[in-house]
């Protein structure tokens, strides 16, 4: 039982290493900051698909193909898949899993789920039950904003508060073989926490009581510090979850010096209205497989704690007059 | 990597054993002939709750905090919670976790959630994650009409292919510590498997095809025949599934001397008029929960394949004219 410190974090004993990762966004994002670190822009939002959902889906099957021709393996090498999505059903996940031979494991963690399917993936390599496995997730504005908020048509006014759903995906693969100095070395699982938030359009005050809670518990559990980091990155509070992340925290944890968003990081808030920044699962998983890793895998970072949280609401519970519960989970990355 | 056999199998090194397990179910399975060994009925379909989903939710927040209590353990004790539902955004999960302090991986497996939670709870305690690991899922006969069918108010006819959703939760811990005679040897994780059906209304028709990929494989993978099974029970293929698998795995596995389906077990389908049976992740969950480790901790069974089949479909795939993708996860169970 030595591999678990605390109550709610993982040391690995064989830490899975990043074989490879990719990134596909669409064209708002391409013109953002981080424009020319995605692996493939896409500019048509419907990829050539009849839908919305559909289009979502595929941008998930090319990060889920690519990533695997990047990595020089066949999909038979792939041991299992741990995906999922925003859309109900996880209907992008399964679609794009429909066109593999993998076994997989679907997930829904709204837009935590780039954490959780990278923790999945890593216990199942540290574990002795995978040699490669892949983690995958992927978001889309229609097809959110569709599910979630208003129909596009209706030409609704968005609030400041308002995250823009990132149009992309992100894929990584862990592998048991050491080909890469990068490596998952621990993992801090959350908890489902609820702050009695009730604004749908204001996601980022849900989710950061669930991202100071796994952040405390992650330093508590492993005794590091925030200047055990080159960055400390949530996906994704946006602005307006930040300063409440920094105010849960005060006093108590200061990550200011070495911390930003993956939501704060793909788009320019003064330049592209966006509102309070980036949001969905693509959102961490681009930003992540885009830039992160290739400053890891570069020497420009050694130590990343990558955070993603998601905000466990539906239509019917807000509607039913629920709060909106928020998840978060964390994943250390270490160049060694 | 001697855990992993075949290319969808692993024989766990030290097999996880069943602590404990609770189900509840509601008035019309209390009904069935698996009435009498629930361990709670619950009538009142609303759990004294305003909404369907509530009350879905409220089904399976008591199956977590009551096979806790069963355990002897604390909530403190369990490391993992492993648990999703058919609800759009996993509602039911999300509230029911909120009410606990515990580590949560949310899934989205549709009717396979039980075997897909429990072969991660399993990968949780062998992998040396977690002592105890808690598996659990519901499911809700009015809040899945509402959702994926029609609203009951409109009171449509059913066709004979279709299934009821029970109404009902059921959980499981599983844990490092031997306390039982009963483990989790081996799980078989499925593929999705898509046969190009249509009609959601014949979920059976759709899922039966991923149960004859994952039963195929676990031979192949293991080595096992049928005949080192006291029972193999899908869950849920109704009575037109069954005829279909059966089909599918004519001339190459014959196990229809120790096959039964979870669906037509927890209905009379000849006084109760549920068509083709039972269905939802709470059928596989209760009767597997209610009668079968029961069966096996008495000693009336010594081996038993779960095979839980999940449809993975939603609303929008069927109006864009998708067909239905499907999976099925085995979990083998042995008393030892």
């Amino acid at each position: 039982m030595e591999k678990r410190i605390g109550k709610q974090t993982i040391c690995f004993e064989n830490p899975p290493s990043v074989k490879s990762y990719y990134s596909i966004v669409s064209k708002k994002e391409s013109e953002g900051p981080l424009g020319s670190y995605f692996d493939r822009i896409e500019k048509d939002m419907m990829f050539g698909e009849d839908s919305w959902e559909k289009a979502e889906s595929k941008f998930l099957q090319t990060a889920i193909q690519e990533v695997i021709k990047k990595s020089n393996l066949s999909e038979n090498d792939i041991d299992y898949i741990f995906a999922g999505d925003l859309i109900n059903q996880c209907f992008s996940s399964h679609f794009a899993a429909r066109e593999t031979d993998v076994p997989f494991f679907g997930l829904y963690g709204a837009c935590s789920t780039m954490a959780e399917s990278l923790s999945l993936a890593a216990m199942s390599v540290d574990g002795g039950f995978a040699k490669n496995a892949l983690a995958a997730t992927s978001s889309h504005f229609c097809s959110s904003e569709k599910q979630f908020r208003m129909p596009l048509e209706y030409g609704g006014q968005r609030t400041p508060t308002a995250q823009r759903t990132v149009t992309g995906s992100g894929a990584i693969i862990l592998s048991s073989d050491n080909s890469s100095p990068v490596h998952v070395t621990h993992i801090t699982t959350g908890k489902v926490i609820d702050f009695a938030v009730t604004d749908p359009n204001n996601m980022g005050a849900a989710m950061a009581p669930a991202a100071a809670d796994t952040i405390r518990a992650h330093f508590n559990d492993t005794g590091f510090s925030p200047s055990d980091y080159d960055l400390i990155v949530t996906g994704d509070l946006g602005n307006v979850g930040k300063n409440l992340l920094f105010d849960l925290l005060e006093n108590e944890i200061d990550i200011k010096d070495v911390y930003n968003d993956c939501g704060l990081l793909i788009y320019s808030l003064k330049s592209q209205d966006v509102h309070a920044g980036g949001s969905g699962c693509g959102c961490g998983a681009s930003v992540l497989c885009g830039k992160l890793l290739k400053d890891m895998e570069e020497g420009k970072m050694n130590k990343l704690l990558f955070i993603a949280t998601g905000a466990l609401l539906n239509c019917e519970s807000c509607f039913q007059g629920e709060s909106i519960p928020a998840i978060a989970h964390a994943v250390r990355f270490e160049r060694r």
